[in-house]
């Protein structure tokens, strides 16, 4: 997590100022619920919601005392003693540290697929108007970089809008794997805490209740969780790589949209380069490398280790920063695209008419040439044409053997490009639904 | 995929008499779609059923047309002309070869990921009988590698139960990704093929439609699929370690079956090694290592590129082959486990009775002390029994500050593995609902 | 490992034949050092020599034994004494079946990096050649996919060969890494085995004698080797992504060989597309992708556990093939890459003179415009070149603040293509020294 | 990186000071010799000297500027002439950010392979103390977890220190790939710029010149510089884990240091937790997995992009601080390790003699019973002992077969720890030479 790749609301989330208020929630409604169980005196409670509601926790003070106790829920729990006075004893009984600390993660990492989410749907809002923009800007549609045959510019934008709809119903999915919430005591067993103080802190902190915790909140929840936003990212990197190649010279059909005062190279001025996406593809990479380490943090032994915090204290933050960052760049590169429609009609007459030969192909095995001799004539009048010698269209109509099968005219109506756009609605429909 | 790690039924998915028969069924049923849309003589598609439904295609003969085409689909359709005679004309009309090669990969992953489906089933059949089995079995739980309160082995099964019932949630969800059909064309457009034959193609292949392809269907959903093998992989390995640990001479709870005639060690006859559980750890390393360059086939160039292609036909096949195999293998391991109650018990013993210190602790701080007091004081009586100098309940009675708070009937009664285990029916509800 | 991207040297290496010639071979010469050592009959050693040498070991036999026992190792002696007679009894004595596997990986592994090595000398004499006969050949620069300053197409292959020195110095470490010998016993202590033994064996064998060995060869030397393995894929990719982006339809600067009868899409018979490229792009992916559970591999428990083995069994070959396939590919496409300098040409001219911006800011700077202000009239004059309304030269000679600092005879010896290339044999020389 | 796995030293390497500071240098040295090859006037290269020299860069300021260019380097250029004045405008002449940025980014990383070299070599100074301390404490030899034969805890801890020596080697050769100095321009052929230029700045940074650049640095070097972080990462794991084994309840054979006043656990207060190692465990999964991205940054487009910026910016810093903590932590583990030789006896006594099966299944052979008889013989032996029904020796006497091979006499002195531990001395010769 750097500055330059992060943004205020989601690095709030793993501030320590944020991380102790939640964990003093968790701790005073388990309180709570101790007291309503009779466990601990009500005033109690009372006491350390009354005295902890508003307090700022210190997050110096909790700091030094951890140097000394090398435990950091200690560390706050002696803190929070500081300011609620002698009940405190009654706070954090019969619970474990991973209690707190898990249950905590939890409410973190939910907080930040949430803002992940409201990301994602503000991309598909940019995605929808742009696509709708250009539903019919016809552009040349690409194999292998190679030209193949027309699309419109709103067909991809639209392909992209049901990426990112799966992406979303991705982030949904993760997001509910992680919402549980564990107060099960060392190993788990409620030994010294009634089930009912985990089901109302719980609910309180809108969670689900853990079936299973052995003192942790079994990992293989967080494993699900970075790989859901590695493929995510993934997803970022396919547009990003898609706009890099828009905006490369030869192609120019699009461009990330440059402001005033913005350089592009200290050496060359002319240059207006696709910065925003190189660092999209960048970021994609980091997002996706997280999801490692959180599969390696599964297989904990026994019923814990704490192998799993140092990787989870980084990954959690970098994790979900660089992909908010970037979900909110991607956002704005779309929102903001610069699209050349002349120039991808430009890049679409490029080859002579040569995208209409799939058409020539069935055509002419509808007239009863066989596949392999269609093939055959289509490729030997498509070659010349590749090499830049001569014009498709005037070609096929040169060739005796096409001439045989096909008129001219019947040739000619094979070059239209309405042909091969008819199916746009359809297409959309499936996307957007009926509009 | 090496034949010691892969079991017929799953490598059978992956052959290419399988691969050339759902080709077969994707052409036929496309040829009988287009046949009623008038598109193509019905005749046509009678013929082709009526000659392919039983034919076997001849992979060398194949493989050798691939020789001079490089392209395996254009070798098929030739094969399939030779079998079929001239109506083979009407075959993959307006289709593109991504139209059959990616429907063909979405039916054998669909087909992949029910089998794997059935191996959790079989895996949470014999987890739950050993839970249950094992419901009151006592036994150490541990956090960090050392001793920490008593759990029952029942509840360590019933865990793994629980997180695999996850992974069956996970991979029911990983296999709806990937259950799509693209039958759309050079670039996804429609061009050439009405999407109602797609339609009839997905239903007859028990597949949804995919939204948008761009020749290809999208990557994301693939990534998502093997990132979700991944996680799945990384459980097994969790179960695996835990019982590599129980094994361990020092422990020795449980033991993988030992067969008869089964050599442990070409030097050291006495030793009986968990090598099916440790393969099974390097088998959940390769299996997360298949994720990633899946989720770097996502960001296909355009319309598509075929970078995703030699990735697929290794870990397509890989992925689903090693963890087919691993949850088998690790099914197999919990049925026939030998566990060694007699030995938990024992290594229960073996601390002296510190597993019952966190309770010595609560009952001082609800007998008034503070938490930072009753923390000393059980320190200072659990220190001296943790380097084998005495018995902790001996020296708690002896301790004056102790005394003063907790008589030696309370202590005595503090005591108890009852205690730690009273919420196990709670827990296993959770788990398996009400028995 | 898939035929489809094996070659047979590679292949043969990891064939079970091959291991267990080599298995023999260590087994014998053991035999003979023991011998040599009087701790065996001369005798014995001789007779193994004369029955191994030519004998031809029966996988089938031995993977029969295996079921049995579950055991390699045991397996192949048991099979061995059957060919050798009762004198097989002083075979493998004070070993440890370690000690035979994994002297074998190191063998396999060096014989399988000296095959590497001599891939990229293939490929090395490949560039070097298309680098010299391209050494003058212009072609534009493009950073960010964007348009920059000339460049020669020579130049870029001669970055590549730069490259490939380094992978070659690369593969060469990664070989030393792990060509190591441990004949050491069950835990490495030589307790029932001499230190000379091993040291007589390593030297047959070709490999140095591992210091520690603790049953097992560590495996941060195997992790090394693989991770090495990815770099050099990594650099491959780089390769093929060259050429990729240099065969799309508006760039066309290169080509693939397409040779006689090869299709390029079954639908649109025009295409001709970069597919040896862009698979190899995929085949990147998975080298790089087995270098994780090699290293995951290193952390084996106290002496070794086995956890590594069936990792190594997939990506020993896996990689090493791949990796070999990869280099043998690529240097194909070295080889026969067809090269358009014309397109090049075309290219280079298609931005109006840009390319010389640079130039121009020096320049102005050196006669005394500040640098800001020399940006800002070079970008002012740049952007309608970009936006395709004039060209750069005539634009700077009309801009009156231009023209107050230089003449335009001074501009137009700025627009000089050799000015870029006159450093061209300097570089050169680096690369391949002074020819 | 996060503050709580960082230290000054490093942290220091990757400061916004830190890195103004280097481009000063490398701006500077440019200017020099270019004002000795009489491009630029002396004056200027003293002015720039002069007001440089001690100057502080603003960070402040440069970032306020950067938000108007988003161009960092020209940001520094703009702030550096508010420094120096109007002879700045001579600073930079033909060269372009990325030789700034990327012989930068060669400087910290080289500064940062030092660090790590001496971290390294600090942990080889604790293990050989360690190893020479305990030389001679016997300890069980395990594979599989299971105890096999007896080895010493000087004799691990000197397999340690083979590994480290040869991270070390690793991290030397892993520095040699990253010190090259790039000042080649927009492109890389030195159009604009005089090589000579690029000699000096090398040799006065202290790198070596790079062969071939294309306005970057080749990113392979980069590569393989984070693949190697991951092995040595992978090499602290191992240890890591050695010690949580050691360290658990049932062994204990070792500890990590646990200072006064540290808390093992909120609720157990008598725990003592290896901490440390399980931190570090995980911190080696975060260096792996930073490899990967590097990898991934290879294949930049043409002569560049900048996607690989983004990545060095997080991995930069997080692999070098995090490995650079790691290794300093895992020395402090290895200097202040409580070994307990008392129960590393006791474990290797627990097998009833088990750990000598090896030397009477050979005594059996070289006495002349078959290799398959002798295995058998042991085995039966082996498995009371195993289940806990009585002692090896005492079972071997008793059977009949053994004893028509081997006297009682000849029985005892195969169970003797001296036999195990004869090699020590030849093994340390090997690792630490003759001390």
């Amino acid at each position: 997590m750097i500055p330059r790749y992060s943004r205020p609301e989601m690095t709030a989330i793993w501030s320590p100022e944020t991380r102790f208020r939640i964990w003093f929630e968790i701790e005073a409604h388990a309180t709570t619920a101790l007291a309503e169980l009779g466990v601990v005196p009500k005033e109690a409670a009372a006491k350390v919601w009354e005295k902890g509601r508003e307090a700022v926790f210190d997050v110096a003070r909790i700091d030094e005392i951890e140097r000394v106790t090398k435990h950091d829920v200690i560390a706050f729990l002696t803190h929070l003693s500081e300011i609620v006075g002698p009940e405190a004893r009654f706070v954090h009984q019969g619970m474990t540290s991973s209690d707190v600390l898990d249950t905590c993660l939890s409410v973190q990492l939910t907080r930040a697929a949430d803002i992940l989410i409201a990301d994602v749907d503000t991309l598909l809002d940019h995605l929808k108007r742009r696509a709708f923009e250009h539903r019919m800007t016809p552009t040349i549609g690409r194999s292998h970089g190679i030209h193949a045959e027309p699309v419109t510019f709103g067909l991809k934008l639209a392909g992209y809008h049901a990426e990112f709809q799966r992406a979303r119903a991705r982030l949904v999915a993760a997001r509910a794997e992680i919402a549980t919430c564990a107060i099960s005591g060392a190993v788990g067993t409620f030994a010294n805490i009634d089930p009912r103080v985990e089901a109302y802190v719980a609910e309180k902190m809108g969670l689900a209740v853990e079936p299973v915790s052995t003192q942790v909140i079994p990992r293989d929840r967080h494993a699900m969780f970075f790989a859901t936003l590695g493929v995510v990212a993934s997803s970022i990197e396919r547009l990003a790589i898609e706009i890099r190649h828009l905006q490369r010279s030869e192609v120019y059909e699009a461009e990330e949209f440059f402001s005033e005062g913005q350089k592009g190279s200290s050496a060359m001025p002319h240059k207006r380069n696709p910065v925003l996406t190189e660092n999209l593809t960048g970021l994609a990479r980091m997002v996706r490398a997280y999801a490692l380490p959180a599969m390696e943090n599964v297989a904990l032994w026994h019923e814990r280790d704490i192998s799993h915090s140092s990787v989870e204290r980084m990954i959690g933050p970098d994790s979900t920063i660089t992909l908010d960052f970037a979900l909110s760049r991607v956002a704005g590169v779309v929102d903001k695209l610069v699209v050349y429609p002349e120039n991808m009609q430009k890049n679409l007459d490029r080859l002579g008419g040569l995208v209409h030969s799939q058409r020539v192909l069935l055509a002419l095995t509808q007239k009863g040439v066989s596949r392999e001799d269609a093939y055959r004539l289509v490729q030997r009048n498509a070659m010349p044409v590749w090499r830049g010698e001569g014009d498709f269209l005037t070609l096929l109509k040169a060739d005796a053997e096409v001439k045989a099968a096909l008129s001219d005219l019947e040739l000619e109506e094979l070059f239209d490009l309405g042909y091969h756009l008819k199916q746009v609605d359809t297409i959309f429909g499936r996307v957007f639904g009926t509009d």
